[in-house]
C-alpha cells in the first residue's frame, strides 16, 4: 500500500494512534484532522484543544502523563491570574500559552485557523500534515440533565460530571470544510481512512458533522476503518463509557461499530473483546502504551485496510 | 497640610517618588495619574506598562533592578513564543502576562480601562488610587530623523537610538479624561499636584495634552509641583538627557522648570543643582536610592507645596 492516509482524531488516545502513523509513514502521506468540537474562546484567546494535544504529541514536546499540555510546564502565569481574580478552571501553561497568545494574534490579523495551525505545527518540526476540520467555529455542546453545557465546562470545570442527553455540534451544518481537510480526503489514491480510538461523540462526530468533510469520506473510495476506543468495557482514558451508559448504550466496540454503521468499511478492536458485526473486524492489540505498539497498530490498520481495498 | 494630593507619573523615577508618597500619606489621600502614552497593542493585548509599572511598585512586587516588571519573574511564555516565530522584542514575563491577557479580557467585556486597572490594582494590594489618564487611547509617537515611530518601537525595539525631533500624542486631543483622574484633580480641598521626576515629553507631555486635564490642573487652587528628572547634567534613569539634547535643549534642571513654565508654581531640583527661575525652587536631595530617601523627598515636596500655598 503506498497511497497517502487521512487519520480523524481527538487528543489523548487518538493522538497515540496518530503519532504510530506518523511513525510508519514517510511525512507526505499522513493528515491528521483533529476534533474542533473542543474548541473554544477562553481569556479572549482561540483554544484548540484536541489540535494542540496532537501537534504536541507529534511534536514530541507533549505531556503524555495528563494527556494535554506540553511536558515540563510551569504555572506562574495562572497563579498570578488567579491573584488577579481571573478565571482559573481551565489551566494554561506558560509554554502552552504562547501557541493561544500567537494563533489568537495570527486569527484576528486575518489569517485562516488552518493556515495558522499548519505553521504553528510547523514551527514545532512536525512534517506530517495536521489539518483543522474547519476555519468556521464548531462548537460541541453537552446537553444534560441540568441544561445545555459548552464542553469544556461540562468537561474541565464539571469533570464531567453533569449526566449527557446528547450532543449538539453547533456551527457545524454551516461550517465550510477545512481546506487542507477537505483535499486530503479528496485525493483519488487514497489508501485508507482512519477513525482514530477517540470518544465517537465528543471527538469525532464534531469532524463528521461537517456536512462537505462527511460527504468527502463518504465519497471516497478509500476504505473506512475505525478502531474501538472501548476496551474491555470501558474506556482507555476519559468519559466514554460514562457517556455511552448515560445514553443509554452499552460500552462495547460493538457499539461503537454501530454508531460508525454506514460510514466504515471495518472495525479494530482489541484482542480481547469480540463482536458480532457484519462488517470485516481486524482483533488486535490496542492499548499502546509504547511507542512500538502504537506502531504495531498502526501497521495494523493500515494493513488490514489494504486488505478490505482488496 | 491635610489635603488630597495628585501626583502625574510615568515608570520607574516617577514611581520611586509615587511610592515616597504613597508610603507617607494616608492611602484615601493619594491619586496617582499614570502616563497613558507608553500603552500599546501587542500581540493582541492592551499593555500599559506606566500604569503597571506604578502598580507593581506600589504594591512591592516590581522588578526594581530592572525598573520594569515583575521581581522573580520567569521567561517560559517568551521563549515557546520565540519557538512559535512570533514577535519578542517586547519582553513579557510569565506573572506579568496574567495583567495583560486579564486587562484585555475584561476590556474586550465592556469595562473601561479605568474601571479595570483600578480593580488590578486593587487585587495586588494597593490601597491608593492609581488612575489612567484616559480611558480613550493616547499614543506617544517619535518624529525621529527617520521618521514617525510608535514609542515603544523607539524605546525598546530601537533603544531609543534614533534622533529624535519631537512628539505626537495620537489621540491626546480628543481624548476624554480619565474619570477617577478628572475627579481628584478638581478636589476643592486639593493640597497639591506633584509633577514627578519622570521625562517631561514622553511620561508627564501626554497626561497634560489631554484637554481636560490640562485644564484641571490650571483650574485647580492647588501648587503645581514639578521635580527635575535631570540631576548633574544626566537623567537618572532613561533617555531623557538624550533627547533633550536631540532637541536643542542643555539637559539642566533649568530646561525642565521651563518646559513646564505657565502650568507650575514650584520647583524641586537636587541640592547639587542650580537654577536662576523666575518661581520658587526647592533644592534637596531627590536620588531615591532607599525607601527612607523617597519618603524624605515625599516630605520635602508636600512640605514645599504648603509653604506655597501658605
Amino acid at each position: 500500500m503506498t497511497g497517502p492516509v487521512v487519520a480523524l482524531s481527538g487528543g489523548i488516545g487518538g493522538a497515540k494512534l496518530a503519532l504510530g502513523l506518523a511513525r510508519i509513514l514517510e511525512p507526505d502521506r499522513l493528515t491528521i484532522v483533529a476534533n474542533p468540537g473542543d474548541d473554544f474562546e477562553h481569556l479572549g484567546l482561540t483554544i484548540c484543544p484536541d489540535f494542540d494535544t496532537l501537534m504536541y504529541t507529534l511534536a514530541g514536546v507533549a505531556n503524555t502523563q495528563a494527556g494535554w499540555g506540553l511536558a515540563e510546564e510551569t504555572w506562574h502565569f495562572m497563579a498570578a491570574l488567579e491573584r488577579l481574580g481571573g478565571e482559573t478552571w481551565f489551566r494554561l501553561g506558560d509554554r502552552d500559552l504562547a501557541t493561544h497568545v500567537e494563533r489568537t494574534r495570527r486569527l484576528r490579523a486575518g489569517e485562516s485557523l488552518t493556515e495558522v495551525n499548519i505553521d504553528l505545527a510547523r514551527r514545532l518540526g512536525l512534517r506530517v500534515l495536521l489539518a483543522s476540520a474547519s476555519d468556521d467555529p464548531v462548537r460541541t455542546m453537552v446537553e444534560t440533565e441540568g441544561g445545555r453545557l459548552p464542553f469544556q465546562r461540562y468537561f474541565v470545570e464539571r469533570a464531567c460530571e453533569p449526566v449527557v442527553r446528547g450532543f449538539v455540534y453547533e456551527g457545524a451544518a454551516g461550517a465550510r470544510p477545512g481546506p487542507a481537510a477537505l483535499r486530503a480526503l479528496r485525493q483519488p489514491d487514497l489508501a485508507a481512512i482512519v477513525i482514530c480510538p477517540s470518544n465517537p461523540f465528543l471527538s469525532i462526530d464534531p469532524i463528521l458533522a461537517i456536512p462537505a468533510l462527511r460527504f468527502a469520506i463518504a465519497d471516497s473510495a478509500a476504505p473506512v476503518i475505525a478502531i474501538s476506543p472501548i476496551v474491555a468495557g470501558q474506556a482507555v482514558k476519559g468519559p466514554t463509557a460514562k457517556i455511552m451508559r448515560e445514553l443509554g448504550l452499552a460500552p462495547t466496540p460493538a457499539a461503537i461499530a454501530r454508531h460508525y454503521a454506514g460510514l466504515i468499511d471495518g472495525f479494530v478492536l482489541d484482542e480481547r473483546d469480540a463482536a458480532d458485526l457484519d462488517i470485516p473486524t481486524l482483533a488486535t492489540a490496542t492499548l499502546m502504551d509504547t511507542l512500538e505498539a502504537k506502531k504495531a497498530l498502526a501497521r495494523a490498520v493500515l494493513g488490514f485496510a489494504a486488505r478490505l481495498a482488496g
